[in-house]
């Protein structure tokens, strides 16, 4: 085991990363900063900073990340439309990639050697975290705890709480039995039920939506404005980048809108089931691609969906900082300075529905050129048998030679 | 213009294609010979026979291929999870390709040299029928109505139809200002109204489905079967390929599932403007993905979903016949032999929602090894520190070289 | 018939393009512009003005664009490594871009309200001249003669130049009985024997190589010096981009090197056969590849390698000012920052080798690491144990669901 | 550390493999199975024989796999065209898969429960072996003493063989400093002076070619013959796979052809400078290349293209018996039907020149369309006008609109 000086840990304030806490200045017998965000997962992280206190720590850095985190992370994940495997908004993945660079950041203001987080041996956030760590902060000590330690039983982390006097009322997060996470883009649900994914998921389980059963009566339009790709104004009221989000994820819960129940390839190589609640980008998502529909020239429109998937699996296997990441983006920044203008949706009942799109300075919808009524000359229906037949000719010389 | 004998006429019985029959007849002093086909657009077939008597025709083909189309086109692309630029299923796309080869099969039969369409000169319709006849049968003549004459409204075909003693109840389809096509994956509309993307479609516009807001206030509960990724029964009743979507039509359609307004990016070089309505194709996609989330690999699902909008946009833009999109087929038909299993899905107001999904045969989920509890043994947790440092260090090396 | 008040001509100044010139004043009855450019063909330009001044041009662009052509059309072109179907080099492809540019531009400055040019109708060059013209000046008129008159044949051609007093000097190029195309990239033989693709070329086709078996005795070594993917000196003296171009060629010439015989598949849908000299860009190739191996990241590298050839088609079928050709050389751009470095290459009877390369700011070559000698803890092999199980994870799930 | 009964060893004969079969021995106190197999390392194989018995091994496998190798391994690889990194022809990569197989199945056979093989902790062949045993056996053990023992230089090996009585003369292979590996399709060399990427090998390192220099005076021409892809006879001899190889080796040799000096980025991270020589394998690329330019759909080829770099890094990474490999080799396969007919090559010094190729039964070049004379109205100019403008049609409106 290598000698460390000083870590820098990723401390919720719950149980488990107290435990870590405890555990790190025992095992490694080393100081520990603790770093807290507040990334719109819906906790106050205040308490945190008595918490870290009790335990010892020295350096406590208790830190608003929500714009950064909508403005630098979301967005421009947005901009490319990325959905990982048909379905997955990756709300745990863009998340670990700011984390990470926090924590290399106070590691090198505080003088720290080394780095810990409090995901599994078994999961993607690992990954993700320790990749970015490494792109950051090539010789950076990770200490990943889960994956070193014996505690690998729910009692054995109490009794280690107990023993070393790890306040009780740091339990299990909202006293929920799934395994959770959540930022301002999502929350998500794993394990107990859910490891059967024949089984509906209890109504109980849901945290941000009511259920569409439950949801509001009356559908709700909403006009979303976008400048570059990104958000930035609801019904005309033009709002920062967390507060879009704030004020999708509230309307889009009062609709039902946004959850999903699925099983989804880890990267780590298993299959895993997970419920997720993404109220809010679930409505970027359909706004983002009418915007896009009617800005966007129609190959680079392909080009981007051909390279989407890539780029959702770069960020869910945790490559944000990654040189291919960055290189992706380049392109997907560029085409988005033309993807200006605004979306009318329609939210109802867990579905949302795209009722109208405009842009004044960069529509290439020309109803001159797509009407049914007589164009005046703007087409000429002739081109098309050209058109036509040269797109056929290599399909009809093989017809000819009897070829397949 | 060439010398034509005999032209088989894809021929809907309505004013325009009666017109068409009519200017072949007058233009090209031709033989017609029309076939219509029943392939779900809810319209009686059989009165096209009269139509086409009374005008003089005396081959007449009227064919029910229903189950042909969905078993040997639609259940293929679905396979494929095929959607167009993010949104569009390809209704209108996945039926032209059977219709052009049945003209050819029809045309060999009766010894005809040319084929003829309804489609106009600025659509994707041209493309796709013609491709089709041309890849099949290269010396083909095709004859296109709409670039040719000088019909070029509404009045003038009106004035023809009145001229030429083709009967005035034969008008627009189904007095909708639209214009519209059906089969039995989808309906779809264009024009008029919808010319101007910025405004919401009239609630009246709609056929199949009813709004979300008037949808049963029950949700339902519907089980899929999924065989080598085709859809084989509904809730335990085996039923064929054009009775499961028959079924599922009118299951989406009571719970107003599967409207879709969208700015499209055309073949032919334009945007235009559409609604859909495809309810049983958006319960299939949804069922379809989660069946292959637990019969998968990743790494197939995910070659299968980079490969997706290049699949989608050959259907889209005509080439179902080319040798590509075949070849893409015996990729995409060789990854679904383990596709075999059970999707439960819950219908409620616009909305289908997966909520389980198993394979007694095929599934790769495995709850020993994704399990949050104590895996006895598994997986190794220490085996994701080789995994993750061995992924980062390219990324380390780079950084400590400090290279970009 | 379009009135045409004045038209811009890409005039070579042989038979072919001065019959056009003639033409065009005769059918077209109005004014033309001549362009004649020098992009490294090796015949001298400055005769084109004498002969479009006896044809009654009044304003006659005559200009040397060599250093553009390479410095913003062929360096950007290599710095995608681009190659067309696995061998061809786009020598041809590369040089219609910047002559339509300069067309319009010569357009927009004389009034001319048309352009025109000598590529035939069954080429991929009208394509490549043409979508230039559109999408720089979106409302030229384009007239294509060759596929406008009724000149189809030599004779035909000489009998109209003999008509109208076009000199007879004026004949095909160098007496070569191919069609040739030249510019500082390559040149080009197609036609004649060459349309028998069973056939080997005569060795007097061949006009700027040596053969492999008549090349100097003595290989030669060459140091090639890259700033940001782009040949900045030779031999460690510093040239500017044509400069580069034109020492690569006389050296690769000597050599033997560049010689390439295939047959293609055209954007209009036929194959062709074409045989290609490109000296200078098939050392640039190699060596360009050869200094990315040690300055890009693994993954960047093969972003690049998957979107390489999708970039080449773009190129050859004449999408150089397309959208999507922009946003890809982004890409390629961004990944070039780090593309600095040497390379080493020895050049000996039609063969490259490359033999060395290092980058002093760039290399990302880690000799500790990399070394089969103890690195002293570089590099840990345990890891590479879990990288291997966690990579066979998903395989071996499989394998003992007994799934294929 | 797992109690291990029986295991199979991957076994040379030489004082790698000599070493590590006795520490099999020694340390997991279990009976080690020999297999050694001719797989064209030029080698003979059956003194392994002795080697083995006198280790006190009872079960010894020396089998000649060369067809098996060519037949189902090179060939189907060559199919893809692929190449790793723009320059690599997988050599060694396609060489593992084999040898994984025969190793589970003479486990099976009997009744071993581990395997083992001699490949060092920082290279490919360690995961190209592993992801084999763990795909086709997934319970199976397996001991890479390589990232276990503290033999970790040469000096420590050669005592142990001393101590062990090992013969001295089973020493590095050849007396060559490098690291090498050879089978029917090349031969690799890595380590010592090569680690300096910028000096160029010793002429003395090459083993299986002339140099070019020295090479043949007399260029020599050379028929193939293909059949759905796969070479099957040569100059009109038929031959068997692995004789087509062993003669183009041969040939190739002479002609002082396929050496290749390179950096590749390993799948373990990190670059590496190899030199290899394939001298048959490069003719067979070019060869491929060719016959498939007249036999193969331009978009089934540009298909192909652009899967190419994804089938070669899955083979060049280890995933030869994946899911997704197959996959994809399905596809490639499909293509292949009508990949018949014959090429002609010409080789010096070096070079592989394509001279001719043709194809009785599979021609897609069409004489009559793509002759530059008069074609008889086989293909009509006027269409290319439609062709081009509607391709522009998205970059005209872009243009009038002002869009980027």
């Amino acid at each position: 085991m290598n000698k460390i000086k000083k870590v820098v840990l990723a401390f919720s304030g719950g149980l488990d990363t107290s435990v870590i806490l405890k555990w790190l200045q025992e095992v490694y017998q080393c100081e520990v900063v603790t770093f807290t965000a507040d990334i719109g997962q819906g906790e106050e992280i205040e308490p945190a900073r008595a918490k870290a206190k009790r335990l010892g720590v020295n350096e406590i850095f208790i830190e608003d990340l929500r714009e950064e985190f909508v403005r630098d992370f979301v967005f421009p994940m947005f901009r490319a439309n990325a959905i990982y495997e048909g379905e997955y908004l990756l709300g745990t993945s863009i998340a670990r990639p700011l984390i990470a660079k926090r924590q290399i950041e106070i590691a090198r203001e505080t003088g720290a050697d080394a780095v810990s987080h409090g995901a599994t041996g078994k999961g993607n956030d690992q990954v993700r975290f320790e990749l970015g760590y490494y792109a950051l902060q090539p010789d950076i000590h990770v200490i990943a705890p889960w994956r070193e330690w014996d505690l690998t039983s729910r009692e054995k982390l109490l009794q280690y709480a107990e023993k070393h006097d790890i306040p009780v009322e740091m339990k299990q997060q909202s006293g929920s039995p799934y395994s959770m996470d959540a930022n301002l883009l999502h929350i998500s649900y794993e394990g107990r039920l859910l490891e059967d994914p024949a089984v509906e998921p209890e109504e109980s389980m849901w945290r941000w939506t009511t259920s569409p059963e439950k949801a509001l009566d009356e559908p709700e339009y909403l006009d979303l404005e976008f400048e570059h790709g990104d958000i930035v104004a609801l019904n005309q009221e033009r709002l920062s980048p967390a507060e879009v989000l704030t004020k999708l994820n509230r309307l889009g819960g009062e609709h039902g809108i946004g959850r999903l129940d699925l099983v989804e390839n880890r990267y780590v190589g298993m299959k895993s089931r997970g419920c997720y609640e993404t109220p809010g980008g679930t409505i970027m998502l359909r706004a983002h691609r009418a915007i896009e529909s009617i800005t966007l020239d129609r190959e680079v429109a392909h080009l981007k969906d051909d390279l989407m998937p890539r780029y959702a699996a770069l960020i869910y296997n945790g490559y944000w900082w990654s040189p291919e990441r960055k290189m992706l983006q380049t392109l997907i920044d560029e085409s988005q300075l033309s993807v200006n203008g605004w979306v009318r949706v329609k939210l109802y009942k867990g579905h949302v529905m795209v009722v109208g799109r405009d842009s004044k300075t960069d529509s290439l919808f020309d109803p001159n050129i797509a009407t049914f009524e007589d164009d005046r000359g703007a087409y000429d229906h002739v081109d098309a048998a050209g058109f036509i037949r040269l797109n056929a000719l290599r399909m009809r010389i093989a017809a000819k030679t009897r070829k397949r």
